[in-house]
């Protein structure tokens, strides 16, 4: 099939899953699980010859890790479907309703968005958690994992279909896979039968997303996040949500980038903070206030105040007050996630209410904006986007609504001139 | 300025309504208005040179009666301005709340958008309407209005600039205007500093700014409704609305295009709607088989069932039953407003569940598919989006969320490895 006959079919299913039960919905959900976890040795088959081809092209070792399979995490495939089926149907929950008029009533009611294009890097067990959110929310999906997991994602994805198949009145087309670049070119172009994309991966590659596609995309390029240290700060819980923000895990979108430091504080803050980090390994650079306390730090350069390292290296800035710490973050961060260190609840108050951030955090680690710790059961993807969604997305940003609206009759022309009837506009 | 300055003012604007009080905010709508009503005689004559040069150009006289301002009409500007202020503030409400663990507290809190780019033809009372919107809700909004009305528009905006100046506190480039095509042009690539564009006006021209610019767009650009009449409907009922749903404002998006009928009762009531919409001047098109019943009328092609004509004319159908009225709505409608006419109630259901537009009704006219008629207080846009906003949007449209976490030194390290902390994830 062409990806338009896809994008087409997808389109149908949705129509289908929108108005699908939660119980049938979840009764599918059951049955994607069992079927995994009953062939996790055709699974593993398909994931060697994965493994095979990776340790052929010399790929590199995190990545072979997180395309390895084994029987424990196909189990962990599986418990994560049946953890979607404990979550609350996102779709059908009534938003608002409003008595218009006597016998006239509008509802707005949550529904699914319809068709979502999911594009993700190698992990194969992405495949059925973004399945299984896409098809609780009553979306259908089209997957396109990585060139290395193909032959993985290809058996999971068939798997899921057969246990949708299962279950009479559920569309095995709410899961679809395509697999090449070229492909993904032609899905890009789909506006009239995709509704959202969801990219997950490296910044250049959500970068390349978003600006080749007049379809939406949720996600987040970059993740410049900050933390400032107040001069009211609480020296032994700056020093560890610094190092936690830095260190927890570096290469995420959440870790910290840039650290702010009040002037008051600095002499006193900043030598320890250069101890703890360069014993854990992190390269530091400094403004140049910075280096006059720490001279050997390199002066970071304009461009290193934008970037996201992902690695071992922190850029330390000494700034004059509240205010400069939050232009400062305006300008260089991301709009993803930045903490203040303080004791004073107000000073706090004016940092989460002028940093223009997703997630704005007091006395925490930005290691925490993440969906799972959130609460919202699992995570479809972080936005840093301004409309629809923006954070950590649950399921809650794969729903839009729809207006319901029951009359017996009426007419606009009975509310307009001479003798014209009047809204009541009564919430019911 | 260049527009890519007045963008960059815009945000720094917008950074600080974001955290203005509800009560700061109403104060400089009060100005605005009390701007507006105090100089009617400088905005009357802005708009006699407006209308000397539309007089001059032969613009059309329904463009010139929308043009036209007088002292009533100011008025009513200044008064609608004041409604705003009295609707309640969409920014700063918590949408929810979740301790994560002792001392830890996550909020998710609605906030404005940032910088709205408002692009609008002719008539000059969207300026205080569309400013008063987004000035309520805490977002900057840069103004284009249509060239005929640009005398009027900048005498305008020069007074809620004035108004909103008398405020301490609130800065006066909260409300912006540019006034060229080539600085819409400009606009439309200002995806750093703009975060939403809301374009009013024709098809083509919504259509265009959709497809020519990377920051979201709400709006529609095709209103192609329907009415559907069962077999079950009531035939009085079917008259008045499909009548009205057509004709009340034969021009407004929310018009109805094409009309289908059920086949078993389209020889009883097909004849009456031909002989009622032929006496108030509708051309009627129909199918082969309303052809049947009615062999004067011309054939509609396949392209006019996609066809908005948002005039006096209609495309009739009979469809066998109401899953083909589901389907034909699904493929040929646009997604705005559709209504079933019938007294079963399941088959109302099964249409409102079915179609999958921003407005589904029961025995309603499309015609009620409006802010004002849906409670909303004032309207920003229709949205046929499937993201963020839907159908008929007013303030609620105009604000997103941000995350908030409350802690006291947490961070994510004790939350993993051995003797992991766990999340309570409690609601607040």
């Amino acid at each position: 099939m062409t990806v338009s006959e896809i994008a087409k079919e997808a389109n149908s299913a949705a129509l289908i899953l929108a108005h699908l039960s939660t119980e049938l919905k979840n009764q599918a959900l059951n049955e994607m699980a069992n079927a995994l976890e009953a062939n996790c040795s055709a699974i593993l088959a398909a994931n060697q010859k994965d493994l095979e081809f990776a340790n052929k092209e010399g790929i590199a070792k995190p990545l072979i890790a997180r395309l390895t399979l084994n029987e424990d995490k196909i189990r962990g495939m599986a418990q994560g479907i049946r953890s979607v089926v404990a979550l609350p149907d996102p779709s059908g929950v009534r938003k608002s309703a409003m008595e218009l008029d006597k016998d006239l009533t509008l509802y707005q009611v949550s529904c699914p968005i319809g068709v979502i294009g999911a594009i993700f890097e190698s992990r194969p067990d992405a495949v059925p958690q973004i399945s299984s959110l896409c098809l609780k929310s009553g979306n259908a999906v089209i997957l396109k994992g990585g060139r290395e997991a193909q032959n993985s994602n290809k058996v999971i994805v068939n798997l899921l279909q057969e246990g949708i198949k299962k279950v009479n009145g559920v569309p095995e087309t709410a899961v679809q896979m395509i697999e090449t670049r070229e492909e993904v070119q032609d899905m890009l172009k789909e506006e009239k039968n995709i509704n959202l994309i969801v990219p997950r991966g490296s910044n250049e590659f959500v970068k390349y997303i978003q600006d080749n596609t007049k379809i939406p995309v949720l996600g987040h390029s970059e993740g410049i996040c900050h933390n400032y240290i107040d001069n009211e700060a609480d020296i032994e819980k700056a020093l560890r949500i610094a190092l936690d923000s830095k260190l927890q895990y570096p290469a995420a979108c959440n870790a910290m980038e840039n650290l702010l430091v009040h002037q008051e504080i600095a002499s006193k803050i900043i030598p320890q903070l250069i101890q703890k980090f360069e014993e854990k390994g992190v390269s530091l650079l400094g403004c140049e206030k910075t280096r006059e306390i720490a001279a050997n730090l390199p002066i970071a350069s304009e461009s290193e105040w934008d970037e996201e390292y992902n690695d071992l290296k922190l850029s330390v800035k000494i700034v004059e007050d509240i205010d400069e710490a939050i232009s400062f973050i305006n300008c260089h961060g991301s709009g993803h996630t930045d903490t203040i260190i303080t004791e004073n609840s107000e000073t706090a108050e004016k940092f989460m209410d002028g940093v223009n951030s997703a997630s704005v955090m007091c006395n925490a680690s930005t290691r925490f904006a993440d969906g799972f710790r959130y609460g919202l059961g699992a995570e479809i993807g972080i936005s840093t986007n301004k409309t629809h969604a923006r954070g950590p997305v649950g399921l809650e940003g794969l729903v839009i609504y729809k207006y319901r609206v029951y009359g017996n009759g009426q007419i606009v022309s009975d509310y307009s001139g001479e003798n014209a009837r009047s809204f009541t506009h009564k919430p019911v």
